[in-house]
């Protein structure tokens, strides 16, 4: 062979490769739009039907990606002695492809269609548990969870190099990631945490919640949620829309590129509840729809991992959505958009009552400082039950414990305990953790940003979220999922993960909101 | 082997066959709902996407259904010495099965996707062309689409022995029915309703179409809407509703037993023209949720064809929804949900209105007399252009002049001419002579009930619906796809086709209304 013919027989491999990746993100999408379907449109009596649906496509993924033709073309490819020559980026969409082979030929179909099917099940339960305050009904269904989440991190461990199966679990979302390596930062994360709280709650300044109890109709909260996507140039409304948003009682994004939809709740007596949701919502639409159109339906097209993702939605939620900046600019809007319902609230209350510090059940509706305490408390339950040392009976009682301890409230019922959360039900056990690292990434995200925009607080009381856009698309958004997390905070920030930078941020902003 | 062994072999194999027609099912439920979903909620910038998601689902299809296990499977059963022995049931399934199968291994799969492919593609086109009034933009699309249609049509005409290639097309719809058979049907048709429109429009008792038209907010329509799907016990709002009414400008319904969704589109000035929709494809929707719930997942759990699924579309519109007798009923109803709208309107003159004869352009609006006039117009075009007859260029004159002759109405621009339906764009090709099937059928089966029901108006005029549905559920949703549509005519109502029932059913109503 010469030489031009190696070159051209790696590229004919490599591009079959992404032929096969390709069908393999089509397919998934189609399974979003099932997923959000069933999760906002779908006729109730539809479940089972549906259920089955996902479950079929879940067993078509895996046949896609564990059909030997792939791990044939990764071999040719890795062994071609053209191989170096491969840019970052096809380097990059080998290495994915070969992990998620690895991984799914570990896995046997059936582990896999079961799983699906289960999880339909197991959200269904949960929906009707959490309805009549009733763990035990719930149970049974999160037990079959647990056990085939328990299955598959058995036989991931190895192949994926996690030192426990509950490492492999969190891998899924967080590569590379352990909780050996959570621990200590939510130690230290949880230490600083409570520390601001206790600082806020014994401050005489405290701020009137009670100027967000205001009554705004259904409709106008549906206006107001366009014009916040609109802010954060999030498009729902345009006759090229490549996004929309929808109701459902626990909001959740769900797309890929031209396609990505938000959902949010509205409640009339409570209008900031679906504010906050819905800028949460459209940070992540928004890191979707921004990602690198050139790589869309190659595995280096996406997002990079839900640490990444939750680090994005909680910047446009709280580091945007709840500054002084943005309401100064906002406020006006929305007292127009909601006819007088706010005429009588000035900024500075306005401001304080949205950072209200105050220690509560329900982690979607916790404050920014108290949030991530509810996240340790899943994190550890979960570590421990991939650990064997809890048992599923046991969580609503270590989860009062853990509530009490951290958070100092005490939970009445499952509903508003263990059971609040969808995410379990949904077999997301690993997922949780990602959700404070995406507030620790965060505060680093803002340290770096700040770096190139001491001005963007500017803006923002401009109305002009522009460049902040143009920065994080920049910096992050643009480099879709070329690295695992470590590798891409390295990049965006300089520096390894660091507690310090997100608590720094809370301690100057709360400081300053409560006067400590 | 024993007999027992065969016997056991057999259902084994049996078993194993329709574990495989389930997957399909499961498969093209799942397209359905990515369909419904491009029609009625997707982002328009997501139909590339989308387009790639169909494609390849329907290249799963194709996969599945043309595994050469099937093809051994349906061998091993037919050969075997206990064939005999399956019940009717089991032997319809092993012939819906192997007709499949045969019609797919025909059709290479590259042919399937791209149609998929190009179906997307066309009914996006379809609906910029006809927004622009421009016939050009779309013929490039329908001429693709005609392309692969008729690759299609001359590879399937000898394994479903079809005389033409168009009657192989037909055959999709409603099995076994040819152009030989329906051009005389559908002239006779065409001389009759011809017939019925001069003497209505000769009368000098002419309907005041004026009383229908009032100001009714969106909103209320859709209380309305809710309230004829009640009526018609489709249920849409419980919480284990098994339907939901959406808005689409051409209205369908899509889905399958427990997850059956209709379309209407509500015009404020026009109220009683989404009201007519609903109803229609209420009539399709409780069809599908009528099949036998043993049969789910099943070749025969299906309709039997579009034109019996038309011919239930039609009754509940025209023969129950346009009756005297529904309105009795319902028009006290309606002015109640209306808040006074229709106050003044008397039920006589509702009655005339709402079965105004009117010769018009458009088939979605045309009164019960005209409609299979605009249906008769479509499928001597179809016929002709897969004769060879006609080509996609010249259909916008072809068509004009029809209407001008059978119509006695002038065509001003081809977006309510040639462009009006989505069928074509969507490759339904031989889908329309079914339309006008369904209503020499629906004739048929007015008939047959009137043996066993003849007091059905009573009930209607009570509001009462159930006896009809229990008639219907019985004597046809009952056979799902047990029959081809020869075959269940002669089951439903004892005689083979014959348009003088739908013709006598016609002249009694419109002789009664206009007084001849």
């Amino acid at each position: 062979m010469t030489d031009m013919e190696t070159a051209s027989s790696l590229l004919e491999n490599y591009d079959a490769l992404l032929a096969r990746a390709k069908e393999l993100v089509i397919l998934m999408t189609a399974s979003g739009v099932l997923e959000w379907d069933m999760e906002t449109k779908m006729p109730p009596r539809g479940i089972i039907l549906r259920s089955q649906q996902l479950s079929l496509l879940s067993q078509f993924a895996h046949r896609l990606g564990t059909d030997p033709v792939i791990g044939s073309l990764i071999s040719k490819i890795e062994s071609d002695p053209g191989f170096g020559e491969l840019n970052e980026v096809q380097r990059r969409n080998v290495h994915l492809i070969r992990k998620n082979y690895e991984e799914q030929t570990k896995l046997p179909e059936k582990l896999v269609a079961e799983t699906a099917r289960q999880r339909a099940i197991a959200i269904d339960v949960w929906k009707k548990a959490k309805a009549s305050r009733d763990f035990s009904l719930f149970r049974p269904e999160l037990e079959k969870v647990v056990d085939l989440k328990a299955q598959a991190a058995v036989m991931l461990k190895d192949v994926k190099g996690s030192p426990t199966p509950y490492d492999a679990l969190v891998d899924d979302f967080e590569p590379r990631m352990t909780a050996a390596q959570i621990g200590p930062i939510f130690d230290e994360l949880k230490a600083g945490l409570i520390s601001i709280t206790q600082r806020c709650q014994a401050s005489p300044r405290q701020p009137n919640p009670g100027v967000l109890e205001r009554f705004v109709p259904m409709d106008v909260q549906r206006r107001v949620a366009e014009s916040l996507a609109s802010f954060v140039l999030y498009d729902v409304k345009s006759g090229q829309a490549g996004g929309r948003i929808d109701e459902t009682e626990h909001p959740f994004t769900q797309g890929y590129y031209d396609d990505v939809r938000i959902t949010t709740h509205y409640h009339e007596k409570n209008p900031t509840s679906s504010i906050f949701s819905v800028l949460h919502e459209a940070g992540h639409a928004t890191y979707e729809q921004n990602l690198p159109g050139g790589w869309m339906y190659q595995p280096v097209g996406a997002a990079c991992s839900s640490g990444f993702h939750e680090s994005q939605s909680r910047f446009v939620e709280n580091i945007v959505g709840r500054s002084t900046e943005f309401w100064s600019f906002y406020l006006p809007k929305l007292k127009e958009l909601t006819d007088g319902a706010f005429a009588d609230v000035d900024l500075g209350s306005f401001v304080r009552a949205i950072n209200q510090v105050k220690p509560s059940k329900i982690r979607v509706e916790a404050d920014e400082v108290t949030y991530c305490l509810h996240i340790i408390v899943r994190f550890e339950l979960e570590r421990d039950i991939f650990a064997g040392k809890v048992k599923v009976s046991e969580l609503p009682q270590l989860w009062n414990e853990k509530y009490a301890e951290y958070l100092g409230v005490k939970i009445e019922n499952d509903s508003e305990g263990v059971m609040q959360d969808t995410h379990w039900a949904a077999t997301y056990f690993g997922y949780f953790p990602s959700y404070a690292l995406g507030n620790v990434y965060s505060g680093q995200i803002l340290h770096a940003m700040e770096r190139d925009l001491p001005d963007w607080r500017n803006s923002i009381s401009r109305g002009d979220f522009s460049p902040v856009r143009g920065w994080l698309r920049e910096h992050l958004y643009s480099l879709g999922n070329l690295y695992d997390p470590t590798d891409l905070l390295r990049r965006v920030t300089g520096e390894d993960i660091n507690v310090r930078y997100y608590l720094d941020y809370l301690r100057s902003k709360y400081g300053e909101l409560y006067g400590f």
